[in-house]
């Protein structure tokens, strides 16, 4: 089953909408097969296996990353692939919070005399589901939101000047992050001070993340580089005109809530956010980020430069949100740390 | 070499103006002594392990953390004291940067036939002995600056409130570095904010550190509790009518770096500044931070917080100061960090 999740892991943030399942046949204490779910979130994970083992399918055992899906969607159902290649036992991490699938696949199984056992490695496999059931549950993406800044929690001088807060290795795990997600996000402001172009390089992946900006107005979009590709998210009564025709334009109205559950809806399903401050502050207010990774460098820029995190109106401590530490290490001269919503 | 180094280290904090050295004696492999250099800074390490000792330092051997002194000050020399014991060889870890010592403790015991070893575990006396060397020096104390701030780098909410942002363990980690730092200062802000006591408490420690507050104009100092025994420094200028006679006055003239000698001055090695922003941002921008100890708490304040570093000017990245990651770890829930200046 470790060896499934990691095969699942190489889906993360290309298999959307779907979950990045991984597979594994094993016959007579040997691996026959194995399976992932490829770009664009098909074919799935156990059709690949299946294709891979062939005839040595029958009696094997099948180790999956998350429930086989039971119902008629682009491909066949995943459950059917397996009765019908004869496997013999099915080891599945975690129950599928799709309610097309709950349960169904299981029962799929069961009822042609397959033998399935559930809740090996769930938690970690509830771990790499996260942005998959967060949109199933909640019709929301996961969020992790991404911080560089100095230790003093700033992100660029009083001049805007923020090249470079962090040092190389922090900012190559950076591009390993946006890799692993389905979309990369900033704000309006962050395009306008300093027209990123959002995507990953210097790893030498195909797959690039959407890139998409959230902004009320559009104003100052124009000439900015995400233009080409990326995603706009604005309200309906913005002026589009700004955008080009390379550009798509995802209107949302209401709050920030409803324009992020018009990008689940649109099927991403774990973002990475990189601020800037504007709309750290907003994802944060409205409870959106589920991960925080901070990364601070050894430097100070002092109270003038920019905040990492815009007002949001916090008063008194105790009402503040919190958070749980989850992982603390130095990278390069700087330190990492996860925080998750407690 | 490395118990000496140990209980040398009981006496920091405790012992200003001088060194706190750690000395053990061995006699065919036996531990025959141990000393430190005990509260106040006398008697010295050297002469505890020879008493302890006793006859059997005899043709023995000295392991020493600091090269033995050789002056007459308010105690005998060292170096005599062990040449009179007749210990047939010293093991010492550094050269004393004292130029009333450098060299002639060794030269000492030399020409009395004792054999020197001199660099066992050198690096580690000298950051044992930080402080010492850097007062000898350059008429500095070492400062430590903590920051204890929410992950978006602020210490209190808009409303002043600050009570508590990091946990107890971090808090009682606090505690601990206080009581190995000959005093604890912060600014005459954070005495009008939170009128801190600054004392160690909860950990059974009878020694406390001296408690300094910088103030240019004394203002908002008369009805704190500082006023206790604490030292005051302010410029000369100021009116020192609003001090207690249980407090003391320590008048400079100049900058922060001229206060800092006055404090040097007096004695005093190791300084432990808990803040404000305002101090924080004057000793950063005056160099004067040698380590810097960050507790990052998982609760964020927003940009209208209390900034941690006030503004000091910083408009280009390229030239704010660097810092070295030297430790990174979690502590109760929170993160704990220290930096070193570059």
């Amino acid at each position: 089953m470790r060896h499934a999740l990691a095969l699942g892991r190489r889906g993360q943030g290309r298999v959307w909408p779907n979950p990045a399942v991984g597979c594994v046949i094993v016959k007579d204490g040997v691996i026959v097969g194995r399976g992932w779910t490829q770009d664009g979130g098909r074919p799935h994970a156990e059709p690949i296996a299946l294709a891979q083992a062939g005839r040595l399918a029958r009696g094997a055992t099948a180790y999956v990353t998350l429930e086989p899906c039971a119902h008629h969607g682009k491909t066949p159902p995943c459950a059917n692939a397996l009765i019908e290649a004869g496997v013999s036992r099915v080891v599945c991490a975690i129950e599928d919070e799709d309610n097309r699938v709950s349960g169904r696949g299981f029962q799929a199984l069961r009822d042609a005399g397959i033998t399935v056992d559930i809740g090996v490695l769930s938690s970690e496999a509830a771990e790499d589901h996260r942005g998959f059931f967060k949109a199933a549950r909640e019709g929301l993406p996961f969020v992790t939101l991404k911080m560089a800044t100095s230790f003093d929690g700033k992100i660029a001088t009083s001049t805007g000047d923020s090249q470079w807060i962090t040092g190389a290795h922090a900012r190559r795990a950076v591009h390993m992050m946006r890799a692993r997600h389905d979309a990369v996000m900033v704000g309006a402001g962050t395009v306008r001070a300093d027209n990123p172009l959002l995507n990953v390089r210097g790893l030498g992946v195909s797959h690039q993340p959407v890139r998409v900006v959230i902004s009320e107005t559009l104003q100052g979009m124009a000439r900015s580089d995400v233009q080409n590709g990326g995603w706009f998210v604005h309200p309906k009564t913005a002026d589009v005109s700004a955008l080009s025709p390379n550009a798509r334009s995802v209107p949302y109205q209401g709050s920030l809530t409803d324009a992020l559950r018009v990008l689940a809806g649109q099927g991403l399903t774990r973002i990475f956010c990189e601020g800037g401050g504007g709309l750290a502050a907003s994802l944060l207010s409205e409870n959106l980020v589920d991960d925080l990774v901070c990364m601070t460098a050894g430097v100070v820029i002092g109270g003038d430069g920019l905040d990492a995190v815009a007002p949001f109106g916090q008063r008194v401590l105790a009402d503040a949100p919190r958070w749980t530490l989850v992982e603390c290490r130095s990278i390069g001269g700087d330190v990492l740390y996860r925080w998750r919503r407690a």
